[in-house]
């Protein structure tokens, strides 16, 4: 299979577009056939948001789109908001449906993806499978079981390319060529990507971490639930997975580790679910070491971060709100030092659905094909 | 001037109105008239919030409703959603439209209400005065000056009935006979009554304190700002008085302090305007004591609060969110020890207009008159 | 029987309570018990806010709270924003558990109501039985069939009593005494109470009258659907039942016939759900007839809403809101010509749960039994 | 001066960009430079919704950034969602910083724009410039005084290239070349494309028609004004300029005028303030002419708009909702004859600053300047 070879590295156009994609990626080889994909469980806010990502994305051709409840309706009635240029009927999930594809995107509940991703990997060991769900994204089979009550289905690629790591190399490094990716959960990003640099300068107390996430309501998924409909949440704020128990902690805490290097990192996480659609702003607070300034706060984001296209890090004074981000592949970062109360207080923002998913899978796979990495994704969201 | 004397006591009618008042309180005298009231600052929410309690309080007469830049105008062009029986027209705030009542409450800005306060009370020794606005709360001059830029206007007896005091009192003691005043910060309230039984239990590393509160709209006022309209706040969090810079916080500490009879707490204090008009949830979190379990988190509140007609300490596992809570005078809360780490969840909801503002304001004039406690108040809620 | 006999008459305190009710209805026989009442489908939207009213209504007694899918568990399960004096566990639906009662409220799907209903009333003919479902409300077995393609359960007594109807009486008049009474539907209270007076006077061409009403989602109920989901109402104005299959299509024009004795009455009618929680706006456009003023029209709704309690009918250039409703037993109308385009736009506002529906209920039970027609009603809205 | 010559037509990409750029125009000659473009009023919604669009536009050159208020400030201060590749300081608005760029977007208060096209035009005959504001719109100087209270500016070539003429022509036939360009009020769109195809085939009764249009807050400007602020707007549906008034009918008049060849129409038209930042949903209602179907009306809508890029007609039995378009350029319209009312419905969504605004600047810009019509454009919205 002879495929598109792309000239790696940033795409640099000046700006780029709202939205949507920076200036498309030029094949090395006109003559060769862009890369066909399928994304798998379309009818969901993350498969959705991927197909959103992928209609400007010009390196790719989405060559299938599959559901399971869905199957068999057109596109357009179950996401009228998007146009493929064409309206394709939505197939069933399955290896037979799956396979034949350079690219497959599984966008189902956690569980559901392990066996089909073995089957369509055995069948061709190029096919490049992401991993929207959490099945392949921790290494302790013991954390898996304790937090998912299941087998574990073993590790992929972590699709954080910014991530950085305690030997001096980034997860990015590990993506490029990668063919087994597990894309991040939208809330482990949101925190990993606010503590990681500052724990690896050692400015906080890493026993004494807290994070609180005011999150929007598609982080929860579409599938209909009581606690989800309009008139609950209406007017109300509703934290959940309260003391511990959310299913991302061990996530936050493996990146905090390859990260730093060390462990022993502890952790306090309260998600609230806050009457917007998307976004997720994590408040993160800590001890300071002594004299640690928000200077040295910034600073140190900013030795991690200074080079990446998708993360700001705002000026002294400055904190993000999540309606910086909707639609954009950003994550914004403010932090400062609180004298009075010896605490670090570090905010991020960003889209859970594009930079917390759909735009991080884009991302990771763009690098896995040697693509330029920004193409298809945006910093300029939609507000107001 | 001979007024209604009350047998005092909680009113006691199997349940409560919903989102008003309880039984009527008789007076044992019949003959005596009701104490008339006045309202200053009507036209904002605060001043609309507390009218409307008052709409349904049976022990008050509506006298007068003052206001600035809306002086003139009818109640009903104002607040159309408010029905005291008749539409009053506004009057110029000042002295002349003041005196003579038996009870003034003052929603002004902070800054504004010490000078017209001080100049009722020297005319009328009897006159109890409300105030609303953050003037008259602060013990210390220096946080006052800190945190405020003026000069102190002294210091009120502080609104918050529930608040447990070190010598073994309460403050609803000190509120029985006052005739000045001071109604806590929204914010304040629910911090404070979150943490103080913790604190007063030793069960938290009061030096490590933080809080990160997602709080609606309307605690902001009805002064028209940029960042306050509906197109900003759309689908956004948004953080403000980050760094422990809110106002609030001197007046979390002090409530600890006299709460403890300790100093020393220090306070990490995050606010997030979220997209909802009435609410705050305070999700407070704290390293604690070894060995302390959520058993005894719940202990020690229900140590304090077990008696309370308006705060109730849910079962362990359930938490509170605002939508429970609008427009009721409730405050609830739920908490959580985190073993793995090693951090307790506390987290508190109440409606800021009314628990938070206007209700207590209520409670507060209830006991200084010697009005049941509850009159006015109720613990149903507006859902959904 | 013994039960309370009370002198009727509309409650009298100057203003009332806030989303509360008026002064409590004293028994002219003391010793008497007040009326047992029972609710079914409290988890629903429809009981919940009933029990919310009734928490308030000092006439009456709830015995009893049944659901089906949550009986067994605690009130506060299932509507943590209720006070009751008491936590009662829900009972199941059936003639067991609700005989025995003074009063009944079904709070049911449609089509469930019937058969219970006439179960109770066999045996015990003195049963208030009202219904909050649509099951008794047409008159018209072919128009239920045409409507809802089931059997008709039969006709009850319309429980809209400022209806004012073609023979000079009043729908109230007819509710005193009665024993089953049908509910109106939310929005087809909106548009018949704002039409009926201006057709009464020939004002509009009546075969040409359309309403479009931007609706709040609790009017969709509890049951979780997906597009009820936030995501999918968060942002988004969205149509439903368009081209007049709306099932209250014929219980507005049964209205307007019973209204002016006269039929013919045609009109286009367009529910359009936007993301508010509570609230029907009933936007209604009609040609009128030659010469006819903006004065014409408020003098006609004046003519028949004037003494109205709960009727506001707003000053010329003044329309409602719904935000200046929310809780309220309020209905508020605005009019006007447009010389320009020969048509008469008329907007009434309420509450879809309480005037259109619960509050609804509670008015015409209080006529029924003979309570003041306020009791634990209010003209008092949460805002903001 | 030597501008880029574009081969005009459509962009041919399969699919578009989300909320994007189709595939960016290629110069004929390579060596010419971008038309170089100023955007006035740039912290406000349309200035800095045409910003976001021109991030993502391949074929001009974004120059100069002016605002009045903000003046001095950089762009990422004012709106931090973009993201231009640079972060330009706001010019002052004037002669002296707009003259000197091939293209000029005036997003002003009306009332502003006149005086400063008219001297950039005098001093360059060549520039493009754009009003946002409504100066240029109406033919009629009656009108404009009877609806604006000011003299009249002047008529400009309108943008809205899908509106079918009578003399078989298009509006975009009208803006190849134009070099004074009026942009359409955002109602005005939705209303006139929604009815013009009815109209012309004669299918409504066009002397009784009605339009209620639920919008978004996004369109009432950045301006803060107390009845626009979050807690005022949370929960609440709020009509406006009741009664005909709003500065939109006679536009809307106009171009139905223009599409019929005759003149006549009546028109009801009633906005209402729903709680979402974007988004009109445009309901229009109308008598149909005998025997119309609601094939009739489809097919008049196709005949019209089978070609258009950007209008989307739905089969029957669907209607568009506004969460379908955010962000996107399109405009989608349902139609049912509802036999029963003898009306017609008809429903047509867009989003205010995209379609009803910036995007139709855009759109017309890229005639003007015989770019590919789509270029800068989506099809694609963001949901959910």
């Amino acid at each position: 299979m002879q495929l598109v070879v792309y000239t790696s590295g940033m795409a640099s156009t000046p700006g780029d577009a709202p939205l949507s994609s920076e200036a498309p990626a030029t094949p090395a080889g006109g003559a060769a056939r862009r890369p066909r994909i399928a994304v798998v469980g379309a009818s969901g806010y993350a498969g959705g948001e991927t197909l959103r990502l992928l209609a400007g994305h010009p390196g790719l051709e989405v060559a299938t789109v599959a559901a399971h409840s869905s199957a068999g309706r057109h596109l357009s009635e179950v996401a009228p908001h998007l146009d493929l240029g064409h309206d394709p009927v939505l197939v069933e999930t399955g290896v037979d449906t799956l396979r034949g594809h350079d690219v497959v995107v599984l966008a189902l509940p956690h569980g559901q993806s392990g066996q089909i991703a073995a089957a369509l990997r055995a069948e061709d060991p190029d096919v490049l499978v992401l991993d929207l769900g959490a099945d392949h994204r921790l290494e302790s089979a013991q954390e898996w079981s304790d937090y998912y009550g299941s087998e574990h289905s073993g590790t992929w690629t972590y699709g954080m390319p910014e991530l950085p790591l305690a030997d001096g190399t980034r997860q990015r490094d590990h993506l490029v060529g990668a063919r087994e990716i597990a894309v991040p959960g939208c809330n482990a990003t949101a925190v990993s990507l606010a503590l990681a640099p500052l724990l690896r300068a050692g400015l906080l107390d890493a026993e004494r971490l807290s994070a609180v996430l005011p999150v929007g309501y598609s982080g929860a998924g579409r599938a209909a639930k009581q606690h989800l409909m309009f008139s609950e949440a209406h007017g109300s704020a509703a934290p959940y997975a309260v003391g511990g128990s959310h299913r991302h902690v061990p996530e936050v805490l493996q990146n905090l580790r390859r990260a730093t290097g060390r462990d022993g990192q502890r952790l306090a996480f309260t998600p609230v679910l806050v009457p917007m659609s998307r976004g997720i702003l994590a408040v993160c607070t800590a001890p300071v070491a002594e004299g640690t300034s928000t200077a040295d706060l910034l600073a140190a984001l900013q030795a991690d971060y200074a080079e990446e296209h998708f993360i700001t890090v705002l000026p002294e004074g400055v904190f993000p709100s999540t309606g910086e981000v909707a639609g954009a592949n950003t994550l914004r970062i403010g932090a400062v030092v609180d004298r009075r109360s010896g605490q670090a207080t570090v905010i991020s923002a960003l889209d859970n659905l594009v930079k917390g998913t759909a735009g991080a899978a884009i991302q990771s796979l763009n690098l896995a094909l040697g693509l330029p990495e920004a193409t298809g994704l945006t910093r300029t969201a939609l507000a107001p």
